[in-house]
């Protein structure tokens, strides 16, 4: 008789986006004539820049031809993308990363998902609280995570980084052993940055440790002040203890179009063996690469026209994120995020528990956000907004929103 | 300090594509003049279907437009596209199987890989010897495996079922218990399909013994027999028993293109638990989708024009594996696969080994072929055809080895 992953049945039922769902087709199945502005779940909604479509269109002209036919790719990537986003994400920023220690990949939530595989599961595990949920469930299925208890909201085998308006949203660093320790910066759902010594602190613990950093910088093309690294790689000493997880979706708006990269340097060694050859096998294995068709599209970002279209994108969202973190200023609430990030962080007014502030902002305001809650036990008397809807909404929001505070 | 996962140590080092790659690259340095046929690595190489490469533009065009942009896809699939499955791939044939019962992915090996995550990994694996190597290194990777004994070729764990030529290539029920039975028809490597009493056998075993069987049908569209059946879920009692993995990769020319679906039953239930909810938590937490465009090219494959586009190809392929099956009998040898199949199965002449004889027809007739022993101890005295190759160059290659024999 086959036996189930154990570990699945430990996950706490309701996903946090599937009970937004429901609350919000209920309320507005009770209420049709309401029109909802979404402020919620962070999709993007721009389209693809022209250099982009341009890029994959040429190539599914080439899929179409027998000569210009690509069957499968390498699995970790075409070289031409592996050495553009060498070039253009690490090079031109002064770091150096070698286009074979970059893996090109359908995700940075499968990546940072499947990274797991490569590590044993008596790893010791650290994330932040708030936190993205797919850092928790990978390692609770992997069985990392221990149990699940309801009275506290938290794994017992997870060790929680409180990060909090006393902390200025930055973790500090645990007083317990951690080995894998997950640092997503700028943050989802906090918008908080990470500064250069906030970071080398990290980097210097976890090469003290023999820890390792799951560096996501899945928001990094929305800094604005160029004193905040884009990169974990930015930092002396990150060769030997990061690895970093990047995407096109929310710089190129690829959320649709599937394309991301990880980065292991050759340095990164545990119990004598190589990182980036244990995930090069892993991915070999259980991967097959992304399409031809995405991976000229990606390409095509790092191009001058491609460049310039998507610093339009990114400078649309931040004017969203300023207008949402003016507003809901203006307003009274206490905000955070929004300045080097698609999200805005709004404390609750009076005290108010979060689902009860998304309850009476989705009821009186018609507005979607997510209840910072739902990120874990500290992210309580929070919600989280988000930059990616179109302007003209998302001014006629905070408008509703300052209305009924 | 980080442990890495220990598995990953014991697997052996070598991937049999990479040691013919190696071995191919140093005749052709070592004999610049010589120009090679490949009928070696699986890949396909006829261009996509003109009504897929349509769709793909069409949807291309609509991501490069506000209105008709698409973020975030269901982890599942869209549903037009698991209509469109449900409808010509089942229910035309018979078989009832709903859209909620299907999974769209990135490709086939990642979901036999990946379906190892819900399951404990105290489970005896059951695999086919030859065996397409993902199936065994993927549970070698999570602990299933046990050790590898290079003396045997085999991991000490895993129960293995023999497929030569006294069982005609179908493996039998084994003897020991066993919770996960790979199964593969049209086999890779053989070439072998499997009858419907065959297939009803082990559906029955499965039923009564609460094994779980992992149906790698990929290569359906090659089927010609009308008897032969092309799904599991055409078998009575499969669906309390088995989970289906199918592909775009060699029906449609996909394996650069990257799309595949899973179907698990709802009645498919261990442990009170439904495999499908947990393949469903599974794919919400570690995946997020196919890419839009590949979706909607994929749905043009089951359009009418895609249909005959695509039996076109097959067919095409299929008169390659005729005139590989054909010569290499007519030149003495011993011969199966290549009539429901793009694969043959050759037997070596004189018991010679199999890179002995893939090393003859590399130096003397330059064709690449693959060595049966790399797919397991009992394709040892095999090599492994390909039907994928450009038709004239398969007639050339045919005529050397019938040369060199």
């Amino acid at each position: 008789m086959v036996r189930i992953n154990a570990n699945f049945n430990k996950l706490p039922g309701s996903y946090l986006f599937s009970e937004i769902a429901r609350r919000v087709a209920a309320y507005g199945e009770a209420n049709p004539d309401r029109t909802l502005i979404r402020l919620g779940i962070g999709d993007v909604t721009r389209p693809l820049p022209a250099a982009v479509t341009a890029a994959m269109h040429k190539a599914v002209d080439e899929m179409a031809t027998a000569q210009g036919f690509h069957g499968y790719g390498p699995e970790q990537g075409y070289d031409f993308l592996r050495q553009a986003i060498a070039q253009h994400d690490y090079k031109a920023r002064g770091v150096d990363i070698q286009p074979n220690e970059i893996f090109v990949s359908d995700g940075a939530k499968s990546d940072c998902g499947n990274i797991g595989d490569i590590f044993g599961t008596d790893n010791v595990v650290a994330v932040c609280d708030p936190v993205y949920p797919v850092y928790v469930d990978t390692n609770a299925m992997a069985g990392r995570a221990g149990d699940y208890d309801a009275a506290t909201g938290r794994w017992t085998n997870l060790i929680y980084m409180p990060c909090v308006a006393a902390n200025g949203f930055s973790p500090a660093i645990p007083a317990e052993k951690v080995d894998l320790i997950y640092l997503c910066f700028p943050n989802n759902p906090t918008g908080a940055v990470a500064t250069r010594a906030q970071l080398k602190a990290w980097v210097d613990h976890a090469n003290a440790t023999g820890a390792v950093i799951l560096y996501d910088s899945a928001y990094e093309a929305f800094i604005t002040d160029p004193a905040i690294p884009h990169s974990i790689f930015e930092i002396e000493g990150a060769r030997t203890c990061a690895i970093e997880f990047r995407s096109f979706s929310k710089t190129a708006g690829f959320t649709g179009t599937r394309c991301a990269y990880t980065v292991i340097p050759k340095e990164l060694e545990r119990e004598g063996t190589s990182l980036n050859s244990l995930w090069n096998r892993r991915q070999c294995t259980k991967f097959n690469g992304v399409p031809y068709v995405v991976q000229r599209g990606a390409e095509a970002v790092y191009r001058p026209e491609g460049r310039a279209q998507v610093r339009e994108t990114i400078q649309y969202y931040l004017n969203n994120a300023k207008i949402i973190r003016d507003g809901l200023a203006a307003a009274g609430l206490t905000v955070s995020g929004g300045e080097n990030s698609p999200y805005i962080w709004a404390a609750t007014p009076d005290g108010m528990g979060s689902w009860d502030f998304f309850d009476k902002l989705l009821r009186e305001a018609n507005v979607v956000t997510t209840p910072g809650a739902g990120f874990g036990p500290s992210g309580e008397g929070y919600i989280r907004l988000t930059a990616f809807g179109e302007a003209e909404a998302t001014r006629q929001a905070v408008e509703r929103i300052k209305a009924v505070l």
